[in-house]
């Protein structure tokens, strides 16, 4: 209810206590099946054990408070999972959970929560990257005015602000990416990193295993790793949180560039600017006073998870200093922020989705935003083309008071210059007029506008 | 499930949707009982809104997330408020939610849910410092090493530990009754803060009422704080977010001296110290994978809580820079990590009761701890009392070689002190003795645990 | 280089290594002549020791290199202070730093800094507040569009918007002045928090003054306090962090507020709005590269330090987690976030000053704006009077039927809704005429004006 | 002063003032030279830029003052600059910036200070890897107590402590590795980012050039990268603030994992534990009150600097969220945390390099601390060994038993469980001592410790 950028998106179930009940059970059942291929448990138990592992079947909000007895669910989650396998097969009960301890479940499960939702975000991303690319290319042309602190600054073109969102959103999809592929590892370790509980089992139930150490642990890792389709550790990291700080830095990344998009679409839709507006909808943007608005409520809603990402995220890697083999307090404040992060940015990236392609240009209103300020945006052209003949120095004062008595009603900018004997007689008027039209001083944006299309090409699938 | 601090405390149904809705309907009732005491509304009407304002009556999930429309929950609980008046009493329904805006209700709703909350986090605030007066009043002579930069340091008493956990929380206990005194006002503006929107329904409504202005207002403020129990603003504050900035710092202020108490627990509590125990409970503090273990869980509980809160809170007080009449996306940013921080905040409180009510002292190990560094931990006296017969420097160098043979082995460090004739000259093996007995040490301790309880005995109700 | 917004304004001078170091010099000091004051260390000792707490003596780089030996500045400080006054006075050299502790030195020239920066602060709060409470006079009654989500909401007055940011401010310096008066205490504690030191030389200087241990706490701590007009504090707040919480709040509170009318001056300065203009400056606000620009810098500056310094304060208030009698890096972590937040906060407002007192409103384009969007600006007006003709649903549609209407061209919303015959029954042409003027729909703004002046007269000195 | 961490450190060479002030030089003096390559300015004017681009024959404080009116620092350089050329060779003075923005400059200045900087802080994390590689080998067997939320879990190796130490700073060394190889591009864009000034000046001195624009795109791009070994970007990222985001979280990440180093020093140092000391030095450690205290400094240092960063980087990424084509505030808000968050950064690097080289281990003290928890911290392995002969159940029940009573003084833990007729049946007493012996139980540690320093040797210069 007080979250309306995930309300009721796809994320919200990725992310809820099902999601990481289902993902601890998902650790612990590959966990059986992983040692089950080495030997180590009977396939008939790992297959009692995976077969259990429905987080339908528990009881959600009693594990949740259950969870306070020991600092975090792990606990009462092995507990209720022994006893729903028991229930099965008495022998496989002895198999659940075995040699582990809750860390390597609750990591293995985040790294799992993650994959999920980052899988869902990056397929937003791709989606809002096809809409403004499509943007960029309609509009590559299209002059508008560029805006420094809050001042029309010189022209640029509409297509060159979407390929500016396009690009912010390609460096994060390439980061979510670089996550995916091998950024988010197994959790394995034991009661204290060692790997002492799963070894001894190993030693219990498979003596020859245990005696080329090294192989057993590769072999593990690995066999863990492929079982759950992520990543292969060097060592445990109950304490060493990188995958935890890299998981907080894309989150922080891909809000920020849609928060970009999104504080873009506001200014731009601003009623005295009014060159975009944000698609309608049934029911959206509805004032409770006002009837005539419609507000930029997509974009808000963006905006809103765009400031809140960097400090949720700031709060999940201060953990990284972790004391001991696992920390009293540390590892615990992970869990809210990240998974708050990764609701918030799962909600900010379906939003875009619907913002991006849905958008609204008015190129009209762009020209008659540009032709407001006269010629006085392309003042730096002029001050290039004065400079040689005039001076730098000179040049700008000349356009600086030309634009200043412009602008005060004395004419156009072209016809006061022409009256400067010195331009007169260097440039003619229709010259001066040329080099006064903003929508003829671009620059090179179409030409940039293509490279960061070329990327998008390269970058997304079917691109 | 991933916040054990606060699974299953009372805190969370204070601040949940639910709690949300119910708040947002109070505001709704209470502005139509408002407005009927000033003749506005007619009292049929008022009724007939106020027994519709039951939360129970509603449907949470479909009003969430018709949220998103309005990038807020108001809109949706208005309409659904109309119809259920409507079913009861159709002209009843014109005077839902009469000339306001989302803003009034869901800011106004806010503090209701801020006061309930932090009533009952002022409520553990009192039970804790109930719990550790006791602890400091029993132990304020026992000794026990002080220790700084993990060293011991100088010897101190239990009992100005416990005072000083007791000085944090009256400090926040008051921080949290001030703001429950005054500081958390009703919102009523209007769609832009000017009123336009109650005024002008005055104006339809009962002219004569509307024509001083002035008044008007002061008695539209006044019956609307009334019926809720909330402050009167001095205007309203829909981008003046100093209520919620008073908020934000009172919860960190709440959740850093409880982390204070909780770290020291943990300090106290490692296995190589012992010093004190977490009171112990069926399934707390258990381990998935070591039996023997018992885990401070308590104190990690709240130390989660406690890291988190400040950005949390930071994240609030950014949306203070709030552009224009109601900002598009700052507003809609300060309610996650409001209500995240209320609930961590509400959960470290009843946390901290439990851990200070059951914490368990070991004045044995104590002394144990204190004699382990011999008399090393009284060397600041000694050089005290050496300065004026050896000089300052030469006192210094005399106590810390004495005190590195002493470590050494050589001896005691007052017999090895009694071999220095200028310093058996003037002090006697006794008074060496006594000098260097660290539970002799212990400075004013005893003074400032009388001062801190002093404080907590005008402080707390029944004090 | 890198911070402008307080590059060359007083603040610097307040809170610069000198400037501390000048205040842990008066630490010493003011402690000698407590001391004194008490009988425990000769008069001239005092007085030499005060002549010697001259920061410029000092070799600040030096100090600053020493700080990494003990990581903290004071060690340093007190064997330099203590070879300057023993040049003077050798016995009096033995009086330098007596029974004291690094903390209590640094804690207290902190407060002794946040103190004259918080001085500085309040001027700047009622310079600034000054030019508000005339700009909100001055144009109490000026009609200006109210802005919600970016979009043109109700109307407003100008008056009422510098109001809003008056109140603001008003809540700033309330909080400022009473953070002065009674939050910033002296530090007193001793290596431990028992103050075992300072009673051990007593005991040795003075022996019957510590008798009464609770009577010589008090004197002490009141000599101290008084000798730096600083508060008494209950007991030693070693790591009792309320005091810097406290700052942190208020600071992040204060650019906070600043923030909010920079962000406003921002929005309207937009060259589309256009309705106020920053004081021009020679050499301000200029571009490198656009003779034609005038940025609106002050505000950016402001804007630049509010969204930092919350994170600077909450920086400091994580530190509230202090463990044992001293923490090993939670003390050390306050300093740098805390002088960077000060002296953004003092530079926000020494720029407030700058930005509040030559703040140009240009009431025509605010009436040009207005207009802009015709009466659609007053909809919510009309649905008020026609809801009791039409009833409220009827009303509201008939009104957005309307207004698109007229925003397609089809004439003005008063004379169309005059075509409306259950309309034109009730309202003259004239009165649909005075109902759709936004200039007459401003509700209580002028009231409201009224009541945040009346509020500035009583806090503001001279008001 | 305040800043210990870094004071001294050759960190604060390469981010004050004067290294920003020379990068701007550096990257205005790179410009003219990439435009000279390509014809745009006369080689001899280069010249006598380059010559001119020293930043001590500039006046740091006035030009820092001078910032405030552009709200940045470049438009004063780049008239100094100018005038500085002008003495030298006046016509060189007109191809100083041209075409340029002081985006363009600071953004590309920052790029070059963030390379020198990350540079030394790589420097240091491999020199630290090193150290902690050698602990690593040295102690790859040495037995000590794994702990767990502050308590005896299962035992480790000591080289196990240091290799996950190692694994951090491995990553840390990987990620800053990866941004110093391509994440670091120059900043062009010009004004607005259309390169139109640029283009505009190609136009007027080198007509041919400009005729393809996007092929004067690349080589402009190029050529500056070039000149400032830098990477070329996609396009201008004014507002696409990626490269800021991904250093901001490679500061964050790199603190994070020495302030893990820096925790588990603290932990291990205890006076209660005192199983390492930090390296001692003349001066440090020392204490203002206890001449017999060593304080652990170094990590002290540390940990101050890892709490601050991770805010001070969110701070900065905060910053993505960039309206327009150059934000009012967003941008200007970036340099005070980068520099700080850099300057800490390389203090901590810094003083890591010092604590890992002189990081004194007792191993006997190891010895004793575990041998203190007697067997209880093998009851994990019993449990694994009692399973099959027990039941599960059983079997952590019977350990938790004779756990329990060998605590109470009953006897050791192989002798209790030998007492057990089931047990005995299985397990002679030597091989129950043997489960029972803590240094057995090590697991694959050793395993993990080479894992580990494989990793390193392909990392690391020289491994």
């Amino acid at each position: 209810m007080l979250s309306p950028v995930r309300a009721g998106t796809p994320v919200e179930a990725l992310v809820d206590d099902r999601a990481w009940l289902q993902a601890m059970l998902d650790a612990e059942t590959a966990l059986a099946r992983a040692q089950a291929r080495m030997g180590l448990v009977p396939p008939a138990a790992a297959a009692a054990i995976t077969e259990a592992g429905q987080a339908d079947a528990f009881d959600l909000r009693g594990l949740a408070e259950a969870a306070r007895g020991a600092a975090n669910p792990v606990v009462a989650v092995v507990q209720a999972l022994t006893a729903s396998v028991a229930g099965r097969d008495p022998d496989a009960a002895h198999y659940v959970h075995r040699g582990s301890t809750s860390q390597d479940i609750l990591d293995t499960a985040a790294m799992l929560v993650v994959r999920r939702a980052l899988t869902f975000v990056l397929h937003c991303l791709e989606e809002t990257a096809g809409s403004l690319a499509k943007i960029a290319e309609e509009h590559r042309e299209t002059p508008a005015a560029g805006r420094t602190l809050t001042q029309h600054a010189v022209p640029t073109t509409f297509g060159l602000k979407a390929a500016t969102w396009l690009q912010g959103v390609l460096d994060a999809h390439q980061r979510v990416t670089s996550l995916l592929l091998g950024g988010l590892p197994v959790e394995l370790g034991g009661a204290a990193g060692t790997l002492a509980g799963y070894l001894e089992y190993a030693r219990v139930d498979a003596p020859s295993l245990a005696t080329d150490v090294t192989g057993y642990v590769e072999t593990l890792f690995r066999a863990y790793a492929d079982e759950l389709e992520l990543a292969v550790p060097a060592a445990p990291w109950h304490t060493v949180r990188t995958p935890l700080a890299d998981v907080a830095a894309v989150l922080t990344h891909t809000t920020g560039v849609l928060g970009k998009l999104a504080v873009d679409v506001q200014s731009l839709s601003r009623t005295e600017v009014g060159e975009v507006t944000e698609p309608v909808a049934p029911g959206r943007g509805v004032s409770s006073a006002m009837p005539q608005k419609v507000n930029p409520v997509l974009s808000t809603l963006i905006r809103s998870a765009a400031s809140q990402v960097p400090l949720l995220a700031a709060s999940v890697a201060q953990n990284l200093v972790a004391e001991d083999e696992r920390p009293a307090g540390a590892w615990h404040a992970e869990w809210v922020p990240l998974r708050e992060a990764l609701r918030l940015t799962g909600g900010a990236a379906h939003t875009a989705v619907e913002l991006a392609a849905g958008l609204s240009v008015r190129a009209g209103r762009m020209r008659e935003n540009l032709a407001s300020t006269g010629a006085l945006i392309v003042s730096e052209r002029l001050a290039a083309h004065l400079a040689p003949v005039l001076g730098k120095a000179a040049a700008k004062a000349t356009v600086a008071h030309a634009s200043l008595r412009s602008a005060a009603g004395a004419g156009t900018l072209a016809e006061l210059l022409g009256d400067v004997p010195d331009v007169a007689a260097r440039f003619s008027l229709s010259e001066l007029l040329e080099l006064t039209d903003p929508a003829q001083y671009t620059g090179a944006a179409t030409a940039l506008v293509d490279r960061v299309l070329e990327r998008a090409r390269q970058v997304l699938p079917g691109g």
